[in-house]
């Protein structure tokens, strides 16, 4: 590829990419970011130790929309609850936040960088909240902090619409644009066009392309390698590839495929087996077929959430026949 | 791409495509192929009734080799043992067994096409027995079978030796040539060149490209994907994923892919929550961090098999500190 970037071969790396750890912002969408101080504490020391980018701690959630009796405190990242964990967070790894479009009163509850431990806002939005999240984005940049756009259901948007939303985020203050495979539904072969579309727009302005894939097909690590080998920069992962549905990209799959040598694979496995093997036996994420069919219709899982959730979650039968009644 | 194939698009499907079912061969590695008369039925009748193009029972393993009393019938696939599922077999879908090199007497045991319900013979080899292999291929073909020639542990093979056997293979009998990622190494990248090395050896004289990929690294269904988009036409997959370490490609995912409406996935679904689902919960197969990292090093999954079989199958802290001796 000649667009200027190095790209690795087998026995090189792309210094360039940055790995992004979600596991307590999207595992978290799994038991409404309930999970305790030692949990998120033994994430983030593991993801210090082994030279990740950055960790995603939840959301800024809007507590008249989510009120703290019913969420955890990682739907709100109040900067109390972060400092608990990371005190001044003295460490090579910078710590994001998503900030959901209508969800969160940023104005408010973002507070200027220089308050606040975080290094990151991800702003996330549908295609129709591009112009909110357009201000999002100005008002995260304007109190100092590193902006990145997130384009939730990629899956449904369609092209033109995309060109002009990619025009726009090309000219704010977001570092990069994020393909976020929502539905895990897309094929290599897409992934391989957005990124080179979302390239075309935005890098001559300086921007990243980042990915963000589920695991409906058992594709997430692949689309995310292959979006790597098309020149995109920024990767979401996750210790044991938790989250939301049927999960994420697995950490430990992405830092063997970079071959960056700053990263470091042992404090990863460590934190796997201690914690999110045991919990894959109580909490519900992974791939498991009625994931896959909501993938192959390009669907929001949340018909296949609610089957896992059921009396019966492996009759896949049932599950099929009622999708194959919704669709037709 | 101009290779003259009808490469398919979102809304068409390539009907060259064939898809074959090897789980009770690559299943049976699991339990020596100890799997029951109904068990097996079961598999078939789902076959029959989803539209998969051939169903693999098992080896043509020498019995002085495999002895009757250690391993299943499907080690050897006597006639009759095939007979007692199958009858006659008058379905559309076709028989298929492997034949390994070294380890079958198949001068002896593979009887003439006119006395077998098989249509299909796998010979495997490793490339140093490729003069071997290519005996194999021409006494079955001689024989009157339909013959594949499956290229073991791609991933070792230096480009050199490659290209001497594809251009033996290509004077061979073989109707085809398979891609076997018998490691679960290759990545994306890696896939695009071997199906365009294979395709460009074997094309022109009418024989077609097969994959055969494993789960070790989440990538089966991503490279089986990726093989066909670059032109291969014959693909493996099973119910469940099941197969030796961490599994094949789910025979769910594939056939949702390739929309060929002579394909339903119905059946596939009924039989993988009535099987393969339980059966998980008991036999050791699918993804785990172990296969990734042995994937991840190029190296035979049998450490990974061992140490998941062992007292820590989820030590995975151990397991890869016993890897790092072994590898420097």
């Amino acid at each position: 590829m000649s667009d200027g970037i190095k790209h690795g071969d087998w026995l090189t790396y792309r210094p360039d990419i940055k790995v992004l750890d979600c596991t307590v912002r999207d595992g978290g969408l799994i038991n409404n970011h309930h999970f305790d101080d030692d949990f998120v504490r033994t994430v983030y020391n593991a993801n210090v130790a082994a030279g990740v980018d950055y960790m995603e701690v939840g959301y800024k959630g809007d507590k008249a929309l989510y009120s703290p009796s019913k969420n955890g405190p990682w739907k709100h990242c109040d900067e109390d609850s972060l400092r608990r964990i990371v005190g001044d967070n003295d460490t090579d790894l910078k710590l994001a936040v998503m900030a959901d479009a209508e969800r969160t009163n940023y104005k408010r509850d973002i507070p200027k960088k220089s308050e606040s431990v975080i290094d990151l806002i991800r702003v996330a939005c549908y295609i129709h909240q591009i112009p909110l999240a357009l201000d999002m984005v100005k008002d995260a940049a304007d109190k100092g902090y590193e902006v990145m756009l997130q384009l939730m259901a990629l899956s449904t948007v369609n092209d033109r619409d995309l060109d002009m939303a990619l025009k726009e985020a090309t000219e704010s203050d977001a570092g990069g644009v994020y393909i976020v495979d929502s539905f895990g539904s897309l094929y290599s072969e897409q992934i391989r066009a957005y990124t080179q579309r979302f390239l075309a727009a935005v890098k001559a302005a300086g921007k990243e392309v980042g990915i963000h894939a589920h695991n409906n097909q058992q594709l997430a690590y692949a689309n995310t390698i292959e979006a790597i080998i098309c020149g995109a920069s920024r990767v979401d992962a996750t210790f044991g590839g938790i989250g939301r549905g049927a999960g994420n990209c697995p950490m430990e799959l992405i830092l063997g495929f970079l071959h960056n040598p700053k990263f470091k694979m042992r404090p990863i496995l460590e934190c796997t087996q201690k914690i999110f093997t045991p919990l894959a036996k109580t909490m519900d994420w992974g791939y498991s077929i009625p994931y896959a069919l909501t993938g192959q219709l390009n669907m929001h899982p949340r018909s296949a959430i609610d089957f896992r959730a059921g009396a019966n979650p492996d009759d896949y039968v049932a599950f099929y026949d009622q999708l194959m009644e919704e669709v037709s």
